[in-house]
Protein backbone atom coordinates (compact mmCIF):
# COMPACT_ATOMS: atom_id res chain seq x y z
CA UNK A 1 0.00 0.00 0.00
CA UNK A 2 0.64 3.58 -0.90
CA UNK A 3 1.81 6.06 1.78
CA UNK A 4 -0.95 8.11 -0.18
CA UNK A 5 -3.42 4.96 0.15
CA UNK A 6 -2.92 4.79 4.03
CA UNK A 7 -3.20 8.22 4.46
CA UNK A 8 -6.66 8.69 2.41
CA UNK A 9 -7.74 6.26 4.19
CA UNK A 10 -6.47 7.14 7.77
CA UNK A 11 -7.66 10.59 7.23
CA UNK A 12 -11.10 10.00 5.38
CA UNK A 13 -11.68 7.99 8.57
CA UNK A 14 -11.14 10.17 10.89
CA UNK A 15 -13.25 13.02 9.03
CA UNK A 16 -16.00 10.74 9.04
CA UNK A 17 -15.30 10.22 13.14
CA UNK A 18 -15.41 13.82 13.42
CA UNK A 19 -18.88 14.51 11.16
CA UNK A 20 -20.68 11.37 12.34
CA UNK A 21 -20.48 12.67 16.05
CA UNK A 22 -21.06 16.70 15.01
CA UNK A 23 -24.16 15.38 13.25
CA UNK A 24 -25.17 13.41 16.74
CA UNK A 25 -25.18 16.67 18.57
CA UNK A 26 -27.10 18.64 16.11
CA UNK A 27 -29.58 16.46 16.28
CA UNK A 28 -29.99 15.73 19.52
CA UNK A 29 -30.00 19.38 20.32
CA UNK A 30 -32.88 19.77 17.45
CA UNK A 31 -34.62 17.47 19.53
CA UNK A 32 -36.14 20.34 21.60
CA UNK A 33 -36.77 22.38 18.39
CA UNK A 34 -39.53 20.59 17.09
CA UNK A 35 -42.93 19.38 18.10
CA UNK A 36 -43.33 16.16 20.37
CA UNK A 37 -44.49 13.86 17.63
CA UNK A 38 -40.89 14.51 15.84
CA UNK A 39 -38.88 14.44 18.80
CA UNK A 40 -38.21 10.59 18.29
CA UNK A 41 -37.41 10.28 14.65
CA UNK A 42 -34.67 13.30 15.49
CA UNK A 43 -33.60 10.88 18.47
CA UNK A 44 -32.78 7.58 16.32
CA UNK A 45 -31.35 10.12 13.49
CA UNK A 46 -28.86 10.96 16.50
CA UNK A 47 -28.49 7.31 17.25
CA UNK A 48 -27.74 6.56 14.14
CA UNK A 49 -24.77 8.90 13.70
CA UNK A 50 -23.64 8.00 17.36
CA UNK A 51 -23.14 4.45 16.70
CA UNK A 52 -21.23 5.31 13.11
CA UNK A 53 -19.20 7.28 15.13
CA UNK A 54 -18.60 4.38 17.50
CA UNK A 55 -18.10 2.21 14.89
CA UNK A 56 -15.54 4.96 12.67
CA UNK A 57 -13.37 5.46 15.96
CA UNK A 58 -12.93 1.59 16.37
CA UNK A 59 -12.16 1.69 12.32
CA UNK A 60 -9.25 4.19 13.00
CA UNK A 61 -7.85 1.70 15.52
CA UNK A 62 -7.98 -0.97 13.83
CA UNK A 63 -6.41 1.08 10.49
CA UNK A 64 -3.76 2.09 13.36
CA UNK A 65 -2.67 -1.15 14.14
CA UNK A 66 -2.70 -2.90 10.84
CA UNK A 67 -0.40 -0.78 8.91
CA UNK A 68 2.93 0.17 10.39
CA UNK A 69 3.61 4.14 8.40
CA UNK A 70 7.38 4.67 9.28
CA UNK A 71 9.75 6.77 7.06
CA UNK A 72 7.52 7.31 4.43
CA UNK A 73 7.03 3.82 3.71
CA UNK A 74 3.49 1.62 4.59
CA UNK A 75 4.06 -1.87 5.71
CA UNK A 76 1.75 -4.95 7.40
CA UNK A 77 1.94 -5.30 11.07
CA UNK A 78 0.52 -8.68 10.71
CA UNK A 79 -3.09 -7.61 12.18
CA UNK A 80 -5.63 -8.01 10.57
CA UNK A 81 -7.86 -4.96 9.69
CA UNK A 82 -11.21 -5.67 10.60
CA UNK A 83 -13.52 -4.98 8.47
CA UNK A 84 -16.50 -6.69 10.28
CA UNK A 85 -17.22 -3.48 12.54
CA UNK A 86 -18.71 -1.46 9.12
CA UNK A 87 -21.40 -4.86 8.48
CA UNK A 88 -21.65 -4.66 12.76
CA UNK A 89 -22.73 -0.88 12.19
CA UNK A 90 -25.10 -1.87 9.29
CA UNK A 91 -26.91 -4.36 11.12
CA UNK A 92 -27.37 -1.63 13.70
CA UNK A 93 -28.15 1.72 12.00
CA UNK A 94 -29.44 0.71 8.41
CA UNK A 95 -33.06 -0.77 9.64
CA UNK A 96 -32.90 2.21 12.28
CA UNK A 97 -32.01 4.47 9.01
CA UNK A 98 -35.72 3.56 7.46
CA UNK A 99 -37.25 3.86 10.69
CA UNK A 100 -36.48 7.68 11.15
CA UNK A 101 -37.67 8.27 7.89
CA UNK A 102 -41.18 6.00 8.69
CA UNK A 103 -41.38 7.76 11.80
CA UNK A 104 -40.64 11.31 10.48
CA UNK A 105 -44.07 10.85 8.55
CA UNK A 106 -46.51 10.38 11.44
CA UNK A 107 -48.30 8.25 9.92
CA UNK A 108 -51.14 6.37 11.92
CA UNK A 109 -49.98 3.76 15.04
CA UNK A 110 -50.92 0.67 13.11
CA UNK A 111 -49.03 2.07 9.52
CA UNK A 112 -46.25 3.17 11.48
CA UNK A 113 -45.44 -0.29 13.19
CA UNK A 114 -45.85 -2.36 10.01
CA UNK A 115 -43.73 -0.17 8.15
CA UNK A 116 -40.81 0.18 10.37
CA UNK A 117 -41.17 -4.18 11.17
CA UNK A 118 -41.22 -4.98 7.36
CA UNK A 119 -38.20 -2.25 6.46
CA UNK A 120 -36.40 -2.80 9.55
CA UNK A 121 -36.28 -6.60 9.42
CA UNK A 122 -35.95 -6.38 5.64
CA UNK A 123 -32.92 -3.92 6.14
CA UNK A 124 -30.95 -6.66 8.28
CA UNK A 125 -31.32 -9.64 6.40
CA UNK A 126 -29.43 -7.45 3.52
CA UNK A 127 -26.72 -6.70 5.81
CA UNK A 128 -26.55 -9.96 7.14
CA UNK A 129 -26.72 -11.69 3.61
CA UNK A 130 -23.47 -9.60 2.42
CA UNK A 131 -21.26 -10.23 5.07
CA UNK A 132 -20.43 -13.84 3.27
CA UNK A 133 -19.79 -12.06 0.41
CA UNK A 134 -17.48 -9.33 1.44
CA UNK A 135 -15.09 -12.03 3.44
CA UNK A 136 -15.09 -14.42 1.03
CA UNK A 137 -11.66 -14.97 -1.34
CA UNK A 138 -13.27 -16.18 -4.22
CA UNK A 139 -15.40 -13.53 -6.76
CA UNK A 140 -17.86 -16.50 -7.18
CA UNK A 141 -18.82 -16.52 -3.50
CA UNK A 142 -19.17 -12.58 -3.43
CA UNK A 143 -21.65 -12.78 -6.24
CA UNK A 144 -23.45 -15.17 -4.87
CA UNK A 145 -23.81 -13.56 -1.17
CA UNK A 146 -24.41 -10.21 -3.40
CA UNK A 147 -27.02 -11.21 -4.95
CA UNK A 148 -28.79 -12.96 -1.92
CA UNK A 149 -28.40 -9.76 -0.45
CA UNK A 150 -30.03 -8.03 -3.21
CA UNK A 151 -33.50 -9.57 -2.99
CA UNK A 152 -34.44 -7.59 0.47
CA UNK A 153 -32.69 -5.05 -1.03
CA UNK A 154 -35.18 -4.51 -4.12
CA UNK A 155 -38.14 -5.09 -1.43
CA UNK A 156 -37.04 -2.02 0.34
CA UNK A 157 -36.93 0.00 -2.84
CA UNK A 158 -40.49 -1.63 -4.08
CA UNK A 159 -42.11 -0.40 -0.64
CA UNK A 160 -39.97 3.06 -0.65
CA UNK A 161 -41.30 3.86 -4.12
CA UNK A 162 -45.18 1.95 -4.12
CA UNK A 163 -46.27 1.74 -0.21
CA UNK A 164 -44.23 4.97 0.55
CA UNK A 165 -45.54 6.57 -2.31
CA UNK A 166 -49.34 6.73 -1.02
CA UNK A 167 -48.16 7.42 2.50
CA UNK A 168 -46.24 10.84 0.95
CA UNK A 169 -49.40 11.94 -0.82
CA UNK A 170 -51.08 12.07 2.41
CA UNK A 171 -48.61 14.82 4.32
CA UNK A 172 -48.35 18.63 4.12
CA UNK A 173 -47.85 19.79 0.47
CA UNK A 174 -44.74 22.06 1.90
CA UNK A 175 -43.25 18.80 2.98
CA UNK A 176 -43.89 15.99 -0.02
CA UNK A 177 -40.76 17.08 -1.97
CA UNK A 178 -38.37 16.79 0.60
CA UNK A 179 -39.55 13.78 1.70
CA UNK A 180 -39.31 12.04 -1.94
CA UNK A 181 -35.70 13.59 -1.98
CA UNK A 182 -34.80 11.82 1.68
CA UNK A 183 -36.57 8.71 -0.19
CA UNK A 184 -34.22 9.37 -3.50
CA UNK A 185 -31.05 10.18 -1.08
CA UNK A 186 -31.50 7.17 0.54
CA UNK A 187 -32.16 5.23 -2.21
CA UNK A 188 -29.18 6.45 -4.43
CA UNK A 189 -26.81 6.64 -1.08
CA UNK A 190 -27.51 2.56 -0.78
CA UNK A 191 -27.13 1.81 -4.37
CA UNK A 192 -23.55 3.07 -4.08
CA UNK A 193 -22.73 0.09 -1.37
CA UNK A 194 -23.40 -2.78 -3.76
CA UNK A 195 -20.78 -0.61 -6.34
CA UNK A 196 -18.43 -0.58 -3.53
CA UNK A 197 -19.03 -4.54 -3.11
CA UNK A 198 -18.41 -5.22 -6.61
CA UNK A 199 -15.07 -3.39 -6.80
CA UNK A 200 -12.93 -6.58 -7.20
CA UNK A 201 -15.27 -7.27 -10.28
CA UNK A 202 -13.61 -4.47 -11.54
CA UNK A 203 -9.88 -6.13 -11.92
CA UNK A 204 -9.34 -4.01 -8.32
CA UNK A 205 -7.13 -6.40 -6.43
CA UNK A 206 -4.79 -5.86 -3.33
CA UNK A 207 -4.14 -2.39 -1.62
CA UNK A 208 -6.22 -0.54 -5.00
CA UNK A 209 -9.06 -2.28 -4.03
CA UNK A 210 -8.80 -2.21 -0.53
CA UNK A 211 -8.71 1.79 -0.62
CA UNK A 212 -11.36 1.80 -3.13
CA UNK A 213 -14.01 -0.09 -0.62
CA UNK A 214 -13.14 1.84 2.45
CA UNK A 215 -13.65 4.95 0.41
CA UNK A 216 -16.69 4.10 -1.19
CA UNK A 217 -18.05 2.62 1.73
CA UNK A 218 -17.34 5.97 4.25
CA UNK A 219 -18.53 8.26 1.00
CA UNK A 220 -21.99 6.53 0.87
CA UNK A 221 -21.78 6.23 5.12
CA UNK A 222 -21.74 9.90 5.18
CA UNK A 223 -24.75 10.58 2.69
CA UNK A 224 -26.94 7.69 3.78
CA UNK A 225 -26.65 9.10 7.53
CA UNK A 226 -25.87 12.76 8.06
CA UNK A 227 -27.50 13.82 4.40
CA UNK A 228 -30.64 11.81 5.54
CA UNK A 229 -30.42 13.09 9.15
CA UNK A 230 -29.87 16.50 8.49
CA UNK A 231 -33.12 16.22 5.70
CA UNK A 232 -35.36 14.48 8.66
CA UNK A 233 -34.27 17.85 10.69
CA UNK A 234 -35.56 19.86 8.13
CA UNK A 235 -38.86 18.21 7.41
CA UNK A 236 -39.48 17.73 11.29
CA UNK A 237 -38.99 21.28 11.98
CA UNK A 238 -41.26 22.25 9.06
CA UNK A 239 -44.00 20.02 9.75
CA UNK A 240 -43.89 21.42 13.57
CA UNK A 241 -44.34 24.62 11.95
CA UNK A 242 -47.00 24.15 10.02
CA UNK A 243 -48.99 22.31 12.83
CA UNK A 244 -48.67 25.16 15.22
CA UNK A 245 -49.66 27.51 12.57
CA UNK A 246 -52.49 25.05 12.20
CA UNK A 247 -53.69 24.92 16.19
CA UNK A 248 -53.48 28.74 16.53
CA UNK A 249 -55.29 30.27 13.99
CA UNK A 250 -54.71 33.63 15.51
CA UNK A 251 -50.87 33.64 13.54
CA UNK A 252 -52.63 32.54 9.98
CA UNK B 1 14.34 21.06 15.29
CA UNK B 2 15.32 23.17 18.80
CA UNK B 3 13.92 22.36 22.25
CA UNK B 4 12.23 25.38 22.17
CA UNK B 5 10.53 25.16 19.09
CA UNK B 6 9.46 21.67 19.71
CA UNK B 7 8.22 22.81 23.42
CA UNK B 8 6.40 25.88 21.54
CA UNK B 9 4.34 24.00 19.08
CA UNK B 10 3.85 21.12 21.58
CA UNK B 11 2.15 23.71 24.31
CA UNK B 12 0.46 26.06 21.84
CA UNK B 13 -1.32 22.49 20.31
CA UNK B 14 -2.63 21.12 23.94
CA UNK B 15 -3.48 25.43 25.21
CA UNK B 16 -5.64 25.37 21.75
CA UNK B 17 -7.25 22.02 22.80
CA UNK B 18 -8.47 23.43 25.94
CA UNK B 19 -9.70 26.85 24.92
CA UNK B 20 -11.72 24.90 21.87
CA UNK B 21 -13.00 22.66 24.48
CA UNK B 22 -13.98 25.46 27.20
CA UNK B 23 -15.47 27.34 24.14
CA UNK B 24 -17.66 25.23 23.06
CA UNK B 25 -18.89 24.36 26.55
CA UNK B 26 -19.78 27.63 27.18
CA UNK B 27 -21.68 28.14 23.64
CA UNK B 28 -23.73 25.51 24.27
CA UNK B 29 -24.76 26.20 28.03
CA UNK B 30 -25.71 29.77 26.05
CA UNK B 31 -28.05 28.51 23.97
CA UNK B 32 -30.56 28.43 26.92
CA UNK B 33 -29.95 31.98 27.39
CA UNK B 34 -30.91 33.08 24.14
CA UNK B 35 -34.69 33.07 22.04
CA UNK B 36 -35.01 30.19 20.45
CA UNK B 37 -34.40 31.62 16.39
CA UNK B 38 -30.91 31.62 17.88
CA UNK B 39 -30.39 28.46 19.65
CA UNK B 40 -29.37 26.79 16.16
CA UNK B 41 -26.44 29.46 15.83
CA UNK B 42 -24.91 29.08 19.18
CA UNK B 43 -25.62 24.97 18.22
CA UNK B 44 -23.34 25.46 15.26
CA UNK B 45 -20.87 27.42 16.94
CA UNK B 46 -20.51 25.01 19.21
CA UNK B 47 -19.83 22.24 17.15
CA UNK B 48 -17.14 24.27 15.47
CA UNK B 49 -15.12 24.60 18.45
CA UNK B 50 -16.08 20.96 19.43
CA UNK B 51 -14.59 19.37 16.05
CA UNK B 52 -11.45 21.94 15.97
CA UNK B 53 -10.77 20.49 19.72
CA UNK B 54 -11.02 16.71 18.70
CA UNK B 55 -8.57 17.40 15.89
CA UNK B 56 -5.98 19.45 18.20
CA UNK B 57 -6.06 16.40 20.43
CA UNK B 58 -5.13 14.21 17.65
CA UNK B 59 -2.29 17.07 16.51
CA UNK B 60 -1.49 16.94 19.77
CA UNK B 61 -0.74 12.77 19.35
CA UNK B 62 0.54 13.34 16.38
CA UNK B 63 3.85 15.62 17.38
CA UNK B 64 4.35 13.00 20.51
CA UNK B 65 4.47 10.65 18.11
CA UNK B 66 6.94 12.32 15.57
CA UNK B 67 9.54 13.55 17.59
CA UNK B 68 11.01 11.91 20.47
CA UNK B 69 12.19 14.69 23.24
CA UNK B 70 14.82 13.23 25.27
CA UNK B 71 18.30 14.51 27.42
CA UNK B 72 17.35 18.21 25.79
CA UNK B 73 17.43 16.98 22.75
CA UNK B 74 14.75 16.71 19.78
CA UNK B 75 15.22 13.75 17.17
CA UNK B 76 12.52 12.33 14.42
CA UNK B 77 11.24 9.14 15.39
CA UNK B 78 10.33 8.29 11.80
CA UNK B 79 6.51 8.54 11.94
CA UNK B 80 5.47 11.34 10.20
CA UNK B 81 3.17 14.12 11.64
CA UNK B 82 -0.32 14.45 9.82
CA UNK B 83 -0.60 17.95 8.43
CA UNK B 84 -3.76 16.42 7.54
CA UNK B 85 -5.80 16.72 10.01
CA UNK B 86 -5.83 20.62 9.89
CA UNK B 87 -7.60 20.32 6.30
CA UNK B 88 -9.81 17.84 7.61
CA UNK B 89 -11.02 19.93 10.02
CA UNK B 90 -11.28 23.29 8.23
CA UNK B 91 -12.94 21.13 5.62
CA UNK B 92 -15.98 20.53 8.32
CA UNK B 93 -15.78 23.59 10.13
CA UNK B 94 -15.23 26.56 7.48
CA UNK B 95 -18.55 26.02 6.00
CA UNK B 96 -19.63 25.92 9.57
CA UNK B 97 -18.32 29.40 10.41
CA UNK B 98 -20.00 31.11 7.46
CA UNK B 99 -23.16 29.53 8.14
CA UNK B 100 -22.79 30.36 11.77
CA UNK B 101 -22.56 34.21 10.79
CA UNK B 102 -26.10 33.70 8.85
CA UNK B 103 -27.71 32.14 10.87
CA UNK B 104 -27.20 34.51 13.61
CA UNK B 105 -28.99 37.63 11.10
CA UNK B 106 -32.44 35.51 11.11
CA UNK B 107 -32.59 36.38 6.92
CA UNK B 108 -35.75 34.90 5.55
CA UNK B 109 -35.38 31.00 4.66
CA UNK B 110 -34.59 31.12 1.40
CA UNK B 111 -32.07 33.78 2.10
CA UNK B 112 -30.72 31.75 4.56
CA UNK B 113 -30.62 28.72 2.38
CA UNK B 114 -29.27 30.52 -0.08
CA UNK B 115 -26.20 32.38 1.13
CA UNK B 116 -25.61 29.12 3.53
CA UNK B 117 -25.27 27.25 0.42
CA UNK B 118 -23.50 29.60 -1.59
CA UNK B 119 -20.80 30.52 0.94
CA UNK B 120 -20.52 26.73 2.57
CA UNK B 121 -19.74 25.05 -0.81
CA UNK B 122 -17.42 28.04 -1.20
CA UNK B 123 -15.78 27.40 1.51
CA UNK B 124 -15.31 23.79 1.13
CA UNK B 125 -13.39 24.40 -2.33
CA UNK B 126 -10.94 27.00 -1.01
CA UNK B 127 -9.89 24.07 1.73
CA UNK B 128 -9.72 21.11 -0.87
CA UNK B 129 -8.02 23.49 -3.49
CA UNK B 130 -5.32 24.50 -1.03
CA UNK B 131 -4.44 21.10 0.05
CA UNK B 132 -2.31 19.86 -2.87
CA UNK B 133 -0.40 23.07 -2.56
CA UNK B 134 -0.09 22.18 1.52
CA UNK B 135 1.88 18.87 0.60
CA UNK B 136 3.82 19.59 -2.19
CA UNK B 137 7.25 19.55 -2.12
CA UNK B 138 7.96 22.03 -4.80
CA UNK B 139 7.00 26.21 -4.23
CA UNK B 140 5.86 26.17 -8.09
CA UNK B 141 3.28 23.44 -7.02
CA UNK B 142 2.44 25.82 -3.43
CA UNK B 143 1.99 28.61 -5.12
CA UNK B 144 -0.21 27.27 -8.28
CA UNK B 145 -2.89 25.73 -5.48
CA UNK B 146 -2.27 28.24 -3.15
CA UNK B 147 -3.57 30.57 -6.32
CA UNK B 148 -6.74 28.35 -7.05
CA UNK B 149 -7.76 28.24 -3.67
CA UNK B 150 -8.03 31.94 -3.26
CA UNK B 151 -10.61 32.43 -6.13
CA UNK B 152 -13.29 30.73 -3.48
CA UNK B 153 -11.47 33.07 -1.17
CA UNK B 154 -11.72 36.21 -3.20
CA UNK B 155 -15.57 35.50 -3.72
CA UNK B 156 -16.40 34.35 -0.20
CA UNK B 157 -14.78 38.40 0.33
CA UNK B 158 -16.95 39.34 -2.26
CA UNK B 159 -20.23 37.89 -0.67
CA UNK B 160 -19.06 38.87 3.17
CA UNK B 161 -18.45 42.68 2.18
CA UNK B 162 -21.42 43.02 -1.04
CA UNK B 163 -24.21 40.62 -0.41
CA UNK B 164 -24.27 40.81 3.40
CA UNK B 165 -23.82 44.32 3.48
CA UNK B 166 -27.27 44.77 2.31
CA UNK B 167 -28.56 42.45 5.17
CA UNK B 168 -26.72 44.27 7.91
CA UNK B 169 -28.97 47.00 7.20
CA UNK B 170 -32.07 44.82 7.68
CA UNK B 171 -30.43 44.27 11.32
CA UNK B 172 -31.51 46.28 14.33
CA UNK B 173 -29.36 49.23 14.93
CA UNK B 174 -27.86 48.40 17.93
CA UNK B 175 -26.32 45.06 16.40
CA UNK B 176 -24.94 46.69 13.13
CA UNK B 177 -21.50 46.98 14.40
CA UNK B 178 -20.89 43.66 15.77
CA UNK B 179 -21.92 42.20 13.09
CA UNK B 180 -19.95 44.15 10.93
CA UNK B 181 -17.33 43.01 13.77
CA UNK B 182 -18.26 39.46 13.21
CA UNK B 183 -17.75 39.88 9.48
CA UNK B 184 -14.19 41.64 9.79
CA UNK B 185 -13.22 39.01 12.19
CA UNK B 186 -13.67 35.95 9.86
CA UNK B 187 -11.96 38.26 6.74
CA UNK B 188 -9.12 39.53 9.10
CA UNK B 189 -8.49 35.96 10.19
CA UNK B 190 -8.82 33.91 7.16
CA UNK B 191 -6.79 36.41 5.63
CA UNK B 192 -3.99 35.17 8.30
CA UNK B 193 -4.03 31.71 7.10
CA UNK B 194 -2.64 32.32 3.23
CA UNK B 195 0.28 33.94 4.93
CA UNK B 196 0.58 31.35 6.80
CA UNK B 197 0.77 29.13 3.93
CA UNK B 198 3.41 31.20 2.17
CA UNK B 199 6.04 31.13 5.21
CA UNK B 200 8.15 28.75 2.78
CA UNK B 201 8.52 31.71 0.26
CA UNK B 202 9.88 34.16 2.50
CA UNK B 203 13.05 31.70 2.90
CA UNK B 204 12.18 29.77 5.52
CA UNK B 205 12.70 26.25 5.62
CA UNK B 206 13.30 22.36 7.47
CA UNK B 207 11.97 23.31 11.31
CA UNK B 208 11.42 26.69 11.44
CA UNK B 209 9.33 27.02 8.73
CA UNK B 210 7.37 24.19 10.20
CA UNK B 211 7.43 25.85 13.54
CA UNK B 212 5.98 28.99 11.83
CA UNK B 213 3.06 27.62 9.99
CA UNK B 214 1.92 25.34 12.98
CA UNK B 215 1.78 28.58 15.35
CA UNK B 216 0.65 30.27 12.80
CA UNK B 217 -2.23 28.31 12.00
CA UNK B 218 -2.96 27.68 15.41
CA UNK B 219 -3.26 31.13 16.45
CA UNK B 220 -5.09 31.85 13.51
CA UNK B 221 -7.68 28.94 14.37
CA UNK B 222 -8.17 30.39 17.55
CA UNK B 223 -9.33 33.87 16.04
CA UNK B 224 -11.59 32.40 13.99
CA UNK B 225 -13.50 29.84 15.67
CA UNK B 226 -13.26 31.21 19.12
CA UNK B 227 -13.51 34.81 18.63
CA UNK B 228 -15.88 34.59 16.36
CA UNK B 229 -18.23 32.11 18.37
CA UNK B 230 -17.87 34.74 21.33
CA UNK B 231 -19.25 37.30 18.89
CA UNK B 232 -22.00 35.49 18.08
CA UNK B 233 -23.18 34.34 21.37
CA UNK B 234 -23.00 38.42 22.00
CA UNK B 235 -25.20 38.80 18.93
CA UNK B 236 -27.29 36.45 19.78
CA UNK B 237 -28.04 37.68 23.32
CA UNK B 238 -28.63 41.24 21.98
CA UNK B 239 -30.91 40.19 19.05
CA UNK B 240 -33.24 38.46 21.63
CA UNK B 241 -33.24 40.92 24.52
CA UNK B 242 -34.48 43.59 21.52
CA UNK B 243 -37.16 40.93 20.07
CA UNK B 244 -38.28 40.33 24.01
CA UNK B 245 -39.00 43.74 24.65
CA UNK B 246 -40.78 44.58 21.01
CA UNK B 247 -43.13 41.36 22.39
CA UNK B 248 -43.70 42.86 25.83
CA UNK B 249 -44.93 46.28 25.58
CA UNK B 250 -45.09 46.31 29.01
CA UNK B 251 -41.48 46.45 29.90
CA UNK B 252 -40.74 49.40 26.71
Amino acid sequence: MSAFQYLLVYNSISFTFAAMAAATIFLWFGRSEVAPPYRTALVISGLVTAIAAYHYFRIFQSWEAAFLFENGVVSNTGYAFNDAYRYVDWLLTVPLLLIELVLVMRLSRDETVSKATRLGVAAALMVILGYPGEIADSNGTRALWGFLSTIPFAYIVYELFSGLSRAIETQPPQVRSLLKQARLLTFASWGFYPIVYMAPFAGLDGPTANTTIQIGYTVADLVAKVGLGILIYIIAIRKSEIEMTKTTPVQA
